[in-house]
Parts: C-alpha cells; sequence; structure tokens
C-alpha cells in the first residue's frame, strides 16, 4: 500500500475526527480517479474522497457534512456518461466502494443482498454457479456498481424481455443528507403501504439520499441462447426485423442494432474478422446491423424455427447464427464493443434518446437523414436498444476538425435533435441519466410543472441542497 | 333515465356554475352508490358526486374546489377493500367513470391508451381478439377501474409471472389539486430524464394527484393454458409443490393457495361439484388446495411434464387436471370466488399480509396455528398469492356471536397478526393499499421517518390537505 498524503484541509478535520483512520483521502490522484465519471468531459475538482465501510458511517459522514455545510457527491464505479458522479466543484466524494459484500443468494426467494459497491459483473459471477442472474446487463458491467445501477435505473441490453433495473430491486438501505437510515421495502415482492419511496429513490441519481445496500430480485438463467447478428440494407429493415422476430414464439431477449459506421469501428478496434459474408461489406451508406438474442430453455422456450423465411422475404439480406458460445461472444463483442471503439482515444459526443417504440422507424429514419444531410463533416456512429425506441449517438470529432467547431456543431445538431424529439414526445435521456450534462436540455422531455416538483421534492429531502449539487435538478 | 334532485348545497353552487349541466349530483342514491367501496365497513357521507367527461373538467374541478377548501374524494370502481374510496365526511366524490374510452391497441407498440374510469375487463375485451392482454387480473375485473388499478398498484393472482400494476403502465394524465395537468412519461418504455412522478403517482391512493388517463403496456397471451387444482395435506406442502413448479421448465403463471375453509364455502356457495376425489374431502384440519396455472406457446414455453412426480413423492394428496377450458374456468371459479363466497350476506373482517418469499413457509404455519389456537371461534379464511408471499385472511362473524365480541376478536388477533408480520419486516397491506382501514397499521411496516417523508410529500403535492384527505396520510 503506497502512503498516503495527510488530509489537511481545516473544513475536513471535524468529520476525520469522527471517523476511523483512513476513511478520508485527499491525494491528487484519488482525487483524480474519483472526482471523475466515463464522460470524460467535465474536469474532476474534489475536496477529498471518503471510504465509509459501513451504512452507519455513511450516516455518520452525511450528517456531519449536513451540519457543516458540505457538499457531497456519491459515487458508485463512475461509468456514467452524463456527468452525474462527477465532483467538479470542490465536493466530498462518497464512494461506496467498501461497500461491496454479496451475501449468498437465497434460493427459497431467488434474492440477494449486497452491497451498493458490488460490481455488477460480479453479482452475476456469484448467481450464475447456481442457474441464477440479476438480469441487468451492459456492455461496462465489469466497472459499474449495484448502487450506480439502481440510482440511475440502469437500461443495458435486455431490457426487451427483463425491463430496467427498477424492476429487479426489492428492498433498498438508503441513508438522506440528515443521516437517517431508511430501510424500503426489505424483501418484499408486495407491499402497498403507501407511498413507494423505493421506486422515488431508483434513477434519482442520488440527489436525495445514498443507497447503500440492496435486496436485488434474481431470475434463472436459461439453459442456452441463440445467438444472431444480421446486415440489413436500412433500419427500415431493422424495424421489419424487430418485428418479425417478435412475432415468433420465441423468448427473444435482445434485439440491438448498429450502423455501417459503428460495426466497421469495432471490427477495426478489436482486429476482429467480419462474421458476415462479402456481400454484406458492400458499400451501402444507409447498411444496418441487428444482434438478435434468443433464450432457450427458459420458462420452456425453445429454438426459433423458420429463419430463412427473413432471407426469402428480402427482410435481411445477410445473417450469421453463433454455432457455439465462443462465436455467440464474438458477435455480442461487434455490439458491446461499440462505445469502447468509438471512444477509444478520441473525443466523442453522446446522445441518448428514445420515442415510443410505434415511433422509432420514421424518427430514426429522419434523424438519420438529418445527421447525413447537415452534419455530413461529423463522424456520427448510431446505435441501441430497438425493442425499447432507444438510440445511442455519438458523435466523434473528425481528427482535422478544431475542437471549437466540433462544439458548435454539436451544440447546433442538439438542438435540432432534441426539438425533434421534443415533437415525438421523447426522451432526451433514455437510459444514461440527467447528470450534469444533460441538464439543459431537460425541458425538452419533462415540463416546467414537474420540474417544479422534482425542485420541492429535492427541498423534502436535501433542504441545504448538499447532495450531488447541481444534477438533475437546476 | 331518472329525475335528477336539483344540488342545492351553497358550497356547490360556484363549481356547478362553472360545469356543463349534469356533472354534479346529489341525489341520495347516488351519494350512497358512489361514497362507499367494497370495504363495506364505513357508511358512505359525501356532499356530492361529480361526473366529470373530461381531462379538462377534472382540472377545473380540482382547481375550483382548492380555492374553495372543498375536499375531493378521487373514485373508480370502488371495489377497494380498505376504504380508499369511501367518503364519510362530506367530501364530494369525484368519479373517473365517464372517462372510460379505451383507444384502439397500437400494435406497433403493443399498448393501448385508456380513460381512467375504463373498467379493467373492458381493456381485456378489447385487446383479446388481437391475441394481447393488460396481465392486470382479479377477481373484481369486472368492476374495478384502470384508474384505481393503478392508484393502489393492484396486484392479483398473475403478479407471479408479471409483476403488479406498475410495471404494466408506460405513460400517466394526471391533475393535481391545483388543476395542473401533468403528462408523465407519454409512451416511453425508456426515459431517465430525471425523477419518476409517474411511479411516484402509481399507488399513491388518490391523495398526491388524479390519473385520469393512462398508456397501458399490452403483452401477448398465451395460445392456451394447462390449469391444474391440487388437495395438499398442509402449507408446507403448499410450498414444497411451489418450489417443484418452480423449477420447471415450464411458464408458471399462477399459483393460487385456499384454505379447506375456503374450499368448502365457494363449493356451498356456488353450489358446484368438487372437482377432486372423496379423498379431498376426507377431515384433515390443515388441509389446503392450490390453483396452478401454466402458459403454453407464449415465448415458446410448454406443457408440464412429469407431473406424475408431485404424487409419486407425496407432495400432492390428490389433483386435476383440466381437459378443456371450461374445466378451466370451473376451477379458477374456485379461486377467485372465495372473498364472494366468504362476503356473501355476511360481517366479514380482513387482513391482506405479506411476507418475504423465503419466510412464507414458517410465517404462515405460524399464524395458521394461532387462529385455530388462539380464536378457534372465529370463522376464519386463509387464501391468496403463494409465488408473492401474500396471503389473504378473511375473519367472519358466526351467526351466532355478537358484533361486540366479534370486533373486540378481531382487533386482539390483528395486533397479535400486525406484530408477527413486523418480526417478519412483512406487508400490513400486501396488494390492498391503506385507505382508512389499514392506516393505523401502518406503523408496523413503514418507519417514523417514512411517515414523515410520506407526509412532507402529500404537503408538496397538496398543501391544504383536500385530495382523499384521511387516506394513508395520517
Amino acid at each position: 500500500m503506497r502512503d498516503r498524503e495527510p488530509v489537511t484541509d481545516p473544513s475536513l478535520r471535524h468529520l476525520i475526527s469522527l471517523l476511523p483512520a483512513d476513511r478520508i483521502r485527499a491525494d491528487a490522484e484519488t482525487k483524480k480517479i474519483y472526482g471523475a465519471d466515463w464522460s470524460g468531459i467535465l474536469a474532476p475538482a474534489p475536496l477529498a474522497v471518503a471510504f465509509p465501510q459501513s451504512t452507519a458511517e455513511v450516516a455518520l459522514i452525511l450528517k456531519t457534512c449536513n451540519e457543516q455545510g458540505l457538499a457531497v457527491v456519491p459515487s458508485g464505479g463512475r461509468t456514467g456518461l452524463s456527468g452525474g458522479a462527477v465532483a467538479a466543484r470542490g465536493e466530498l466524494v462518497l464512494s461506496l466502494e467498501k461497500l461491496n459484500a454479496i451475501s449468498e443468494p437465497d434460493l427459497k426467494a431467488l434474492t440477494i443482498k449486497v452491497g451498493a459497491g458490488a460490481i455488477t459483473q460480479a453479482v452475476h459471477q456469484k448467481t450464475a454457479p447456481l442457474g441464477l442472474t440479476w438480469p441487468v446487463d451492459f456492455a461496462s458491467k465489469g466497472s459499474s456498481q449495484v448502487g450506480g445501477n439502481i440510482s440511475t435505473n440502469a437500461g443495458g441490453v435486455r431490457v426487451i424481455k427483463y425491463g430496467s433495473t427498477r424492476n429487479w430491486v426489492l428492498g433498498l438501505t438508503a441513508v438522506t443528507m440528515q443521516g437517517e437510515v431508511l430501510s424500503l421495502n426489505g424483501a418484499l415482492e408486495k407491499n402497498n403501504t403507501g407511498l413507494d419511496l423505493r421506486h422515488l429513490l431508483i434513477g434519482s441519481e442520488g440527489v436525495l439520499a445514498v443507497i447503500t445496500e440492496a435486496t436485488l430480485k434474481l431470475c434463472r438463467l436459461p439453459a442456452s441462447t441463440q445467438v444472431m447478428f444480421f446486415a440489413l440494407r436500412d433500419f427500415p429493415k431493422v424495424i421489419e426485423l424487430f418485428r418479425w422476430m417478435r412475432a415468433q414464439n420465441v423468448s427473444l431477449s435482445a434485439f440491438e442494432c448498429l450502423s455501417r459506421e459503428c460495426f466497421e469501428a469495432t471490427i477495426a478496434h478489436f482486429s476482429m474478422k467480419s462474421p458476415l459474408g462479402a456481400a454484406a461489406s458492400e458499400d451501402s451508406p444507409g447498411q444496418m446491423y441487428v444482434l438478435v438474442e434468443i433464450e432457450i430453455g427458459l420458462d420452456g422456450g425453445g429454438e426459433l424455427q423458420g429463419l430463412e423465411e427473413v432471407f426469402e422475404q428480402g427482410i435481411v439480406e445477410d445473417g450469421v447464427l453463433a454455432q457455439n458460445s465462443r462465436e455467440a461472444e464474438s458477435l455480442w463483442k461487434i455490439r458491446e464493443g461499440v462505445a469502447e471503439s468509438v471512444l477509444f482515444h478520441r473525443l466523442v459526443h453522446q446522445q441518448d434518446i428514445s420515442v415510443g417504440i410505434a415511433d422509432l422507424q420514421s424518427f430514426a429514419a429522419q434523424i438519420i437523414q438529418e445527421y447525413q444531410r447537415a452534419y455530413s463533416e461529423l463522424e456520427v456512429f448510431i446505435f441501441g436498444h430497438v425493442g425499447d425506441g432507444n438510440l445511442h449517438v455519438f458523435i466523434r470529432k473528425p481528427l482535422a476538425m478544431s475542437e471549437e467547431t466540433f462544439w458548435s456543431l454539436c451544440e447546433r445538431s442538439d438542438e435540432g435533435l432534441f426539438r425533434f424529439v421534443a415533437r415525438y414526445r421523447g426522451s432526451v435521456s433514455a437510459e444514461h441519466g440527467v447528470g450534469l450534462l444533460k441538464l439543459p436540455a431537460l425541458g425538452y422531455s419533462r415540463s416546467p410543472a414537474e420540474l417544479a416538483f422534482f425542485k420541492q421534492i429535492k427541498q423534502v429531502f436535501d433542504p441545504q441542497g448538499l447532495l450531488n449539487p447541481g444534477k438533475m435538478i437546476s
């Protein structure tokens, strides 16, 4: 263990005196790591970083900060892309990473109790040998923490079958800024005893209380999966394939799309071989790719039959069915590797939008066209979750473009995009949350009356506005 | 149409002047019907009943009542059992029954838009010909309204597969006491733009705002179902059967239990023939019955195999598999007819409790024993939703017992039951909500800190306390 610089900031002296040793760190490296998230846009500048080891220590820290007027930023795996966990204004970062206990799964109830700092993938690894899983799953699961998943109501690649994180949380332990510990809902499947504060806290991005522990609901793992990868002429064909798949008597657990640009970036980044034949790599500007996953053996679900129809009917141009789990993993890597490949050592501006599923076809066609028409000098990558009406748009700065030009084009395209989302009554942040970065856009998706309620509810939980200040609520 | 008595109450004069004719009624019969719910305990005494025909009229009524200090009770199908829709203190009842429009289902999105006053079963009837359903289902669906289902986060007989109402609501239109119309979440599957006010309103029993319209999420109907009915020696065997069923590769959509007393009351009430052989009617005091439903063809789910095992292993004493839909309906009637049969022309005191699923076996065994030991003079009927850890306890007054003795015994047994529920960190109202009747028991399931938050959140939405006063929040 390397030496720690002593924490000298006078405003922390009282807090440090109340805690066991080593709970607060303020060295430059720690501050830099724990003050930032994966959005990478805002420079971290925390006062210090706290590493409590129990709910009681979280309560003590919050109560003390509340008394002393110190702002606090709750911090999980910091894989967020909206700046929700960024500490850029001298806040105390409250890392939950030491609260990472994972209990033995309860096989009678199909539940598991975990600390907020438990890594998402570690929960999967703990439950998989028992044939169970927590079906919250996405590319950053190796770093993200359960507390952050819950605080942001994380989505991911299997929402189409399992819904968002919200559906898989039975009980929460959370601490208010006053140091009050709330034990919400225990391990109950049904509990209609008044306002469901648990559901108010899920997705509240740490502005109301800090989640320290959760009882998660588990489900059975499928015996196996069928994973397919298709090339399609354009986005309307993606929707056609989606409707075809949804009409089959199978358990559809993922239906993910990516544009030709995403596909090529990922294949190149990981030096992979294209899983498809030559036909798919022809130059076709609107070409899209789709990954489909079907769960076998769960709830009696069987294999997909009659797949030749999608070729015969001209819905897809090309396609491949993974013959074993290694091939399936490799197909998944093309989808899950998109963000990493596009972001790698480059400046990227991200949007994460959704519309009603019925509107996705016309919405997507129009935004794709608009990026091609008005922003052809930008590098635009579109991918996402067709079954949820949710698309990610990554805009990468071309190497030759100045940052100034880039940001000015991004700003202009965002405004058009958001106005368009609003016309469809869509969401300007489908799964990434609001944080700092989406705050200015909130009015495109939420009404002034709703935003007023945000403020008033915040006031109830945190009247001094010290908990994750500046996030979600202006 | 019968003649209406003119509404003469001076406090309503202004409101009436603002609305189209016939929107307010104050005749004795209307007040008696719309001021009560199925709990039947509290005498209705509303000031009058309003029948708005649009969200705008609801807004006008609420705004005017807010200005004039008139209390309002939102009213759906009034099938609740906790007094949540009772107007016993001179309130204006706001019936949503005229807002009962049901749109054509959106087949691209698998959604349907309905008015709050739409009857639950009417939604099922509208969607069934398209092979779709809204999987919120319970015995009172022929009378209950969607707005009430949402306001109480209704549970029912298929929660084990589909979860509670909360999971099947995409968008809400709701009106605050100030007459502000909130359009929450439209038809979006994913929308992480801040606090989810929709989820705060779901289950809030009309104390925060009045729901006027909803976009519901639909799912596919199974091609067919397998319905089974079993007799089992005692409650531990029920749990054994549940574990066995859950381990099979089938799509389990209901696992409902009822005690021998429930079974006999229903068979007698509907003059049915027992579906089981003579063995099942032997005198066995702890005998239980279970209805199991398995969905076939949905998500590829198949039929249950190897059912003989539950007989060979001695898990069940007797059992029958419905051979056609008429037989399946008849088995379902035994389960769904319990409440009606026990309540028929008799005084019944009800409880609706849940514990974590892992605790249900020991919890149920102990409460069954306690009722037998200490309250053998009461007629106790236990039934419910094993897969959700949820049991209903109906206590019927024996004909020869005085009401005074009955209530005093109920009060004493309730106290023991609630203390026991609290020891298991269970719920004193698993699906029926709080209303007026469960309010005194709330402290057994929710902490003082949580109850304080209820009050403060209520204050945000309805500072004058005029919306459904006295319900849920003391």
